[in-house]
């Protein structure tokens, strides 16, 4: 009890959420917040051995459990103003490690704008567990899964494949971008790659009814240049690592035919043009280097370590 | 993989959540619900072997899981909306275990009248972790922890004690009698009991200022039965287990003197009446069945099996 109290008590020192918007911060029962009409919200748990392995540097893991969750809300289009944290602690880990962590989450917080003002900690046996909610503003028209038809492009954010290598611990959630492709009006639909370009493309085709397929452009998908690392040590191709490797926290999105998207605003170039198409034929497809087409199935990131 | 994406298209069935207030629900990267201008955000873990005996009834922990939160939002007077859930499940759960343990946090959270809106479900080595987040809307007035004053009397809206016996997974949060609370003038602080009677009194007093002690009257509290059978077993009085037990999950609040609680409501006779009153003198003190004074420390329930 006596080191869950000391730790709750820390929590509210180190976050010490009293800023824009916060009524009622950490240590009472529960935070009382500012919020507007419509408010979007997510969670998502870090687990050691399963997210990250045993021994990746804490504040590391902190920003991952973190960015995780403000990945989510850029997939909406939303902005990000408060987190609540759920940190089970090995009873094993030393008051240095439970500070680099607890840091970790805070600079993930300040860097994506928002304040923590909830959490609870409980010593364990173990794994250690960090659950984080955030909670931020939904756009007037808030990107969805669900917007796909046949002939509308597929973009991304980023580049992908070879997140195991360090980019799932380091990744900068797209906040920025997502709440840009939330105003833009040639946008129909938006996820946040967190299983695969594959995977998450198949849930938005079924999340879009269905009834729609899509066929991309493997000259034109953005490899990270840490998949073709991989690639030398894995034995698979790069282009097979950035269409099936997890945690690329990039932002996969949809442009309608004819759709365009404004000047400026925070994407690259190499975000402006497409990797593939939906198509009315279901199934994903997959057009090589020399022009073939190939079938391809809905494979991703299977979280183990 | 494959197991993530049939249990997320599987929890989007069970709880369906497309009814008031839920502007996109389960299955997206992240809930979009409509709120008021001031919204209360809890978060809290069940972990088995810390929270609930490895052979607890599944359909019990999910209904703790999401209890224990919405006992923190009974505690700000806040009336409960919105659920989001995610769990940890051990690779041995059965399919059957998993279901349980689903009814049981839609169980509870149909009895609050809230929805799960979200969640996430990973599969992992164990142990058994849910962790709830629970959203809702803040009354005019949101009760805090931190109002008590020298004078003003101590009230508990049920008995305490003896919690581990069962009433830890089944108890019911005090959801009205916290939206009730928080409307009555002569309010002036809330908590709930998770810790234990003195510890979380101490808490409240320190919230208040720390300038602030309390005495209980030892014959004025109201022991749960289960206080007194476990009494037998343990040794320990009756009164004892009311005063340390943890996991009561009544309201323990601060009327001020002469403070008039309004008739009718959902407030018990008992819980009508003070079981003590805070002191311009610090510490935390018991007056005896024979009227004597003691000192007791501020201790209460350590979490553990």
């Amino acid at each position: 009890m006596g080191a869950e109290i000391e730790l709750t008590e820390r929590l509210a020192r180190l976050f010490g959420a009293d800023g824009r918007g916060v009524v009622v911060g950490i240590g009472d029962d529960a935070a009382v917040v500012r919020t507007g009409p419509r408010t979007v919200l997510t969670t998502d748990p870090v687990v050691a051995g399963v997210h990250f392995e045993p021994d990746t540097p804490l504040r590391l893991v902190g920003q991952k459990a973190v960015n995780r969750n403000l990945s989510d809300l850029a997939a909406m289009g939303a902005t990000a103003d408060y987190l609540l944290v759920s940190v089970l602690l090995p009873a094993k880990m030393s008051p240095r490690q439970r500070q680099s962590l607890f840091l970790g989450i805070r600079t993930a917080a300040r860097r994506g704008s928002c304040q923590v003002v909830g959490g609870d900690v409980a010593v364990t046996p173990g794994p250690l567990v960090v659950t984080v909610t955030a909670v931020g503003r939904a756009p007037a028209r808030p990107l969805t899964r669900s917007g796909l038809r046949p002939g509308h492009h597929l973009h991304v954010t980023g580049s992908l494949g070879g997140a195991a290598t360090g980019h799932h611990l380091r990744f900068r959630p797209r906040l920025r971008e997502g709440r840009w492709l939330a105003g833009q009006r040639a946008v129909s639909a938006a996820i946040d790659i967190s299983d695969g370009l594959l995977l998450d493309l198949w849930r938005m085709l079924r999340a879009s009814g269905g009834l729609v397929g899509a066929v991309l452009e493997a000259r034109a998908i953005p490899v990270r240049w840490a998949a073709r690392e991989l690639s030398r040590r894995s034995g698979r191709s790069a282009l097979e690592h950035a269409l099936g490797d997890g945690e690329d926290h990039e932002l996969l999105f949809g442009v309608r035919p004819g759709g365009r998207l404004g000047v400026g605003g925070p994407l690259t170039q190499r975000a402006r043009r497409p990797i593939g198409e939906v198509t009315a034929k279901p199934g994903l497809f997959l057009r090589t280097a020399d022009g073939g087409l190939e079938r391809r199935r809905p494979e991703g990131y299977e979280h183990d370590v």
